[in-house]
């Protein structure tokens, strides 16, 4: 029997949108060893198929070909054959297929993909290829996308590409990434549900994200797998973060906070109060937050030391949480949840804050000046106003800090841009991070991006990056909630 | 529209019956480069699937494996990489899959396979297969088997590989090999209808081929494709075999005796008619038919000199022909057609007998002594009685003939030996072929078998052979029809 959550999962199952694209693509004859590519002229998401047929006789025998699938036009000529990532090989979308009647042919599997390059293995004769075509598929319906008031043109691609970047992740759950991993992942979820309030505004896909999570077999601590799986059955991760744990509580509060839906409140209320609790449990003697009940991920960065980021990621989801318990007039909660944030706040001015450099430090571990401890402690409510503006500016603009490599953790720093009030420097940030991956040609918004190392990937092998990623798709909840490029700012450091 | 033909052959068009195998294997655990092998215990034609699963922890990526599936026993080690063969590579039954969920997977195509190997080439962890199956696919109905009543335990041995030879070869239409071609050929369904008709007799499976090879396309003399296509579309060959063409000829003929359906032999009886005009019309000045209407098979014999033979069977269908029109009254056609018979018969004697070595020699081309040319001069009646028994008995045993590498050639010698009432001989020729492959492991009798070189193929490579090949059903014919291993004949040369 399904639990009460997974039957909530399943009445919340998204009916999948499925539309034909169809490029304008002559016919082309093919003989053995020969390549031909296919430009889809944008990303999508789903189904390939074409038709094959004869010149002047019939098929003598199968026709085997290669049949790879890229989401960018810089991968087309990857070699796969010398593939050195960690993830496994199978992620590269490849196919050898064996086609055995003329006619047309639909290749089984899901892709991600704007180019198909097929290569004709072993064919007994010329072959002609036609009719391509692709069945893209998405539980984003385009006729809820909600339009977009800016007026600047490069604020308005980076938009529309955002949106599209949400729209192929958003599949049977808000995936991470279509092509690779395919699957829920809590930090992804809170910002496509962030994005998705602006854009398509799926609730239900939302919830139904959420009640995923709270069937998932927490550790013995309580705290959440980072992702879970659900097609063809529920089975969760076994990988347990303690900063995605907390943003399922931010997820379910911008829920409540968006849509006053106080029956799914009610329901996921225990779990999220659990969560909280088990931060509180295992503080430190100085009043931080430890990571004793799990990992942490913050970022995609080597070396990065995150027990800073992580007392800012909890302050910032109490803030969030008290906000909620008060609107919904839970007073004791709200009470004692306020005094436990204003008591890690104090902590950790107390003893995170370097009053001398002027900048936040990492407990216990050697002094690391970075992007990410500087936008925690921000958001976390640690320092504010003038403070917080040359904190983050100077950590930005340092040549020494350690800086993002993911477009999941550029969100966080343009949210403490925008929360520290510096305006300016958030449109400058989202020009400068999703506006360069725009220059780089980008239909969808990339798993990550150094604008210093195009070639960076955190799995030892760039070909297995994901290149249409969810928590790159944000540039459009900050356009189109802070109206970007419609009116200008007041609130301005300069 | 549909010709008349085509919706004849459509209204015959068989229902495939489906019957699930389920080996009893344990499940199995595979890593990397892991290999497991599957003996589903007998040679079957159909689907191949399985379940997979993972221990522990959720399947992480998609897993490619290799798929290969083999007929025999002997083919499991074969170097795919090494293939020299003429033929597309592509008939190599070999796949690679990708795998994207636990669960039962089953792959799309139809495969010819005893034995089915699995390497794993890519998997993030540790997966267990199990449930292994396989959908068997036949339009044989293995209820309306006839039984067989030999005595002899090697006959019947024999009898049964045969019947699991032709029940795999029948599907929409009698294919020749269900690993390669895959496709309908008149040579073989020649063979395989006068099989069923002492096994399965499936009668609207051989109308249906005889009104699919109306409909084909002739060459401009009338001669007919070897073989035709007929799914997803119809479509000729394009290969027009003049052997061929009367064995066409001879199948309307045998379908009649068996059935005395004269609604189909009055429906081809103008092709047939036509076919038999060509080979009149192109005789040489000796009275001779001539190959200047189309290529003749006869056997896979390199060097094989043919004229001798194909005069053979164009005698041997006149005499099939002239026994039909006789049969339905056809008195002005069959004596029009019994003269020509005797015409070529006498011909034949006259300039393609070498009195002095008593054996046939081949016109206008160099002496050479065949078990073909014998076999068919015999079948053709040119010789009979003690001079026909000489002749072919010689021919057998000498070790400088050129003997027969097909059992599509074999069942005509042996034909020949029944009619020159070597019935001994027969079986004993049976024994040796037949049987010969039986203690190779058969447990479907092969495309070729050359007892002096198992590894001949003629395609350049063996690995292409195919190892269940209609042509060489027809063993069961025989034991059949003339009670082999039942009662003792008393027609022996002995």
């Amino acid at each position: 029997m399904k639990s009460y959550y997974l039957t909530k999962a399943e009445e919340n199952l998204p009916k999948l949108i499925k539309t034909i694209i169809a490029p304008k693509i002559d016919a082309v004859v093919l003989d053995n060893r020969d390549t031909f590519t296919i430009d889809l002229g944008n990303h999508y998401v789903g189904y390939f198929f074409f038709k094959m047929w004869f010149l002047s006789t019939y098929i003598d025998a199968p026709v085997r070909m290669n049949v790879r699938f890229f989401e960018t036009e810089r991968e087309l000529n990857d070699d796969y054959d010398d593939y050195k990532g960690e993830l496994c090989k199978s992620w590269l979308q490849e196919e050898i297929i064996n086609v055995d009647f003329p006619g047309k042919y639909k290749m089984p599997r899901r892709y991600a993909t704007r180019f198909i390059k097929i290569t004709v293995l072993n064919t007994p004769q010329k072959v002609v290829l036609s009719d391509f075509g692709f069945e893209s598929q998405t539980s984003a319906d385009l006729r809820s996308l909600k339009p977009c008031q800016t007026c600047d043109n490069e604020l308005a691609k980076i938009d529309k590409i955002a949106v599209n970047t949400l729209k192929n992740c958003m599949q049977r759950v808000f995936e991470d990434g279509p092509k690779r991993d395919r699957r829920l992942w809590i930090g992804d979820l809170r910002l496509e549900a962030l994005a998705n309030y602006y854009t398509f505004e799926n609730i239900s896909l939302v919830k139904r994200c959420l009640y995923l999570f709270a069937a998932a077999e927490r550790n013995e601590y309580g705290i959440l797998p980072g992702y879970v799986y659900e097609n063809p059955i529920y089975c969760s991760g076994n990988w347990f973060l303690i900063d995605y744990s907390l943003m399922f509580v931010c997820t379910l509060c911008d829920l409540y906070s968006h849509t006053g839906d106080a029956k799914i409140f009610h329901d996921l209320y225990p779990i999220a109060k659990s969560i909280l609790d088990v931060l509180d449990e295992t503080k430190d003697d100085e009043g931080l937050v430890t990571t004793r009940s799990g990992d942490v991920f913050i970022d995609w960065c080597k070396g990065l030391i995150k027990n800073t980021a992580l007392e800012g990621i909890y302050l910032y989801t109490l803030d969030r949480w008290c906000e909620v318990l008060e609107s919904i007039g839970n007073e004791d909660d709200a009470t004692l949840y306020r005094a436990r944030l204003e008591q890690g706040r104090a902590a950790s001015r107390k003893y995170l804050y370097d009053e001398n450099n002027g900048a936040f430090i990492n407990k216990r571990d050697k002094y690391q000046n970075s992007v990410h401890t500087a936008t925690w402690m921000i958001l976390g409510g640690v320092v504010k106003g003038e403070e917080a503006k040359r904190i983050l500016k100077e950590v930005i603009s340092s040549p020494d800090s350690v800086k993002p490599f993911t477009p999941y953790m550029h969100h966080y720093t343009v949210d403490a841009l925008i929360k520290a009030g510096l305006m300016q420097e958030a449109e400058k940030y989202i020009r400068n991070i999703w506006g360069g991956m725009v220059k780089m040609g980008a239909d969808t918004f990339f798993e990550v991006y150094v604008p210093s190392d195009p070639e960076f990937s955190p799995y030892g092998d760039r070909k297995v990056n994901s290149m249409c990623h969810a928590w790159s798709c944000t540039a459009t909840y900050f356009i189109r909630k802070y109206g970007f490029g419609t009116v200008p700012h007041n609130t301005t450091s300069d």
